[in-house]
């Protein structure tokens, strides 16, 4: 039998954490002959729901499942990890401002930055959801400082995978039919979702749908779509798709690109590398090929219009301003 | 690529279903290689519920999800189906007697067993998780003369693995460590979960635990097991344990028991076919096996003590009782 893998999840009481945790005990995240230990973390008071949650993932008897941690520690949580899915923050209150939104998660992110500098394995890798997670994944990051800057990502699959689902829509094809989508920049409503380069049955895109639907509906669309979910759903935001789209990351992250239906690139927030000339350090969605090794490679070469240009930069002009808005804390 | 395979699920906006149709749409339940196509029913006030679901489902861009079809007709969501999961059931209200929650149940199961009489491939997987789920199994089987009574089944995994879980932690061993189970009977409080011929690690549960536990501890804690997750989630119940049983018998009635780790056997409740003086007819669980082709077994020739014996009989007395209640409709 293979050795375990040490999985840790943040926010683990959580609605995305109810569906993600049984996908991830079950062996579909992570293969169905590798056994896994899940170490869960919750702040203090969400200890007794966390443990509902434990009932119900024991009531399943998922041959895979080693051990499960609960914590309130991220020490402890992060100990040894391998994988972690940073879905836990704090939400938006009531009358609360974006400034103090971004303190309170920079807080929380750059804690849980040190307790993984200080105990994850080197090759961990770190699955930013928690929002607004490209600035959340920088602050983990810099408070890393030892870990190398590729351990960590911020989610973009759920607005590449919500691009998808909207192309092969208006096309009247399946989502496998779609390639080569791209979400660039900030997983916010200045995302740019971006078809210049996506393909439908193998035809370009930008044959298939016009500048019209592109400008006013479709990019509009992907971009408000957790707006559209919450209010579809009366009040609760995506949990069940935001579970898949983290799943189809980490998986794309470990397993690679190369055997991964779900589309020929992938969007992935990392740390940018300076690539189209985005600032170097920046945590912004690229388009990104993953080998069979986990390396993760941004497709270089692409053609950006001035529109694009344009759209790129207002992300990247909003993730610096987000970036301001926390400084003291790196 | 294979040919899809065709899902129905009821009761599709609801709690369980949030759980569940992503895992069927993922490929987790059916094979990474076996493309889906769901078709979900609900009532028709329900119906806009629905549509949030399937906005998050097309936010996934499953690759192997081929078509959604959303009704509020049985006709519509049983044409032609090889697989189905009977979610949806009502729930008993304040003030509710028993009677009117069998009788309302019996009302909507009879009408999707003459639906599923009528247009269901003849070969077709009916699993029923609404509750009480065993008396609405006959019910729907009735209303199906045209079906083999084979197709359908009650779902006992829930408990079946609830129990691996206590026995599993009371021994301190890994669930995976622990074979043949058994639940007798009813999925309700009569329920029999039945250690005397369960082994951990190769050796007998009885020469590990000791008949207080079982009696006192054991069984009480795995027929009120639903009570309890009930009560640590605030009012809400099992939803994802419930969905991973659903897709776990589901799963071994597919491709058979030899090639699960589950567990040697599964609890199933089937339609009995006189096994151990149970009543001829009745949706009773079992212990059985499933071959490679899907063929059902009750494992047979097992010893029954005095204990056991009363206990499988008043469990197999409630059932005579919710049938009486229901026999009119019938």
């Amino acid at each position: 039998m293979k050795k375990p893998v040490e999985i840790a999840v943040t926010g683990a009481a959580g609605q995305i954490s109810y569906s993600l945790l049984f996908r991830l005990a079950s062996g579909e995240a992570f293969g169905f002959d590798q056994p896994v230990i899940l170490r869960l973390l919750e702040v203090t008071p969400a200890l007794p729901r966390l443990e509902a949650v434990i009932m119900e993932i024991n009531d399943c008897a998922y041959p895979l499942l080693q051990t499960i941690i609960t914590t309130d520690d991220p020490k402890v949580a992060f100990d040894n990890v391998d994988y972690v899915f940073l879905v836990g923050a704090k939400p938006r209150g009531a009358g609360m401002k974006r400034k103090d939104l971004l303190e309170s998660n920079a807080k929380i992110f750059s804690e849980q930055g040190k307790a993984l500098n200080e105990v994850a394995k080197r090759s961990v890798k770190v699955l930013i959801t928690g929002n607004p997670a490209n600035t959340n994944a920088l602050i983990t990051q810099r408070n890393a400082p030892d870990l190398d800057p590729k351990c960590f990502s911020a989610m973009s699959m759920l607005d590449h995978n919500r691009g998808i689902g909207q192309l092969a829509e208006k096309c009247h094809v399946r989502s496998e039919d779609v390639k080569n989508m791209i979400v660039w920049g900030n997983h916010s409503e200045t995302q740019y979702p971006d078809l210049n380069h996506a393909t439908v049955e193998g035809k370009s895109a930008l044959s298939l749908v016009d500048e019209d639907w592109i400008i006013n509906t479709f990019i509009p669309t992907v971009q408000h779509r957790g707006g559209q979910v919450i209010e579809a759903r009366n009040g609760f935001s995506s949990a069940a798709s935001a579970a898949s789209a983290a799943i189809c990351q980490m998986r794309s992250w470990i397993v690679g690109t190369e055997i991964n239906d779900w589309s020929q690139w992938i969007s992935m927030g990392i740390f940018s590398d300076g690539s189209y000339g985005i600032e170097k350090g920046l945590f912004y969605s690229f388009p990104v090929t993953v080998s069979p090794q986990g390396e993760v490679n941004i497709v270089q070469g692409l053609e950006i219009s001035d529109f694009s240009r344009k759209k790129m930069q207002a992300t990247e002009q909003e993730l610096k301003e987000e970036r301001a808005t926390i400084e003291h804390l790196l």
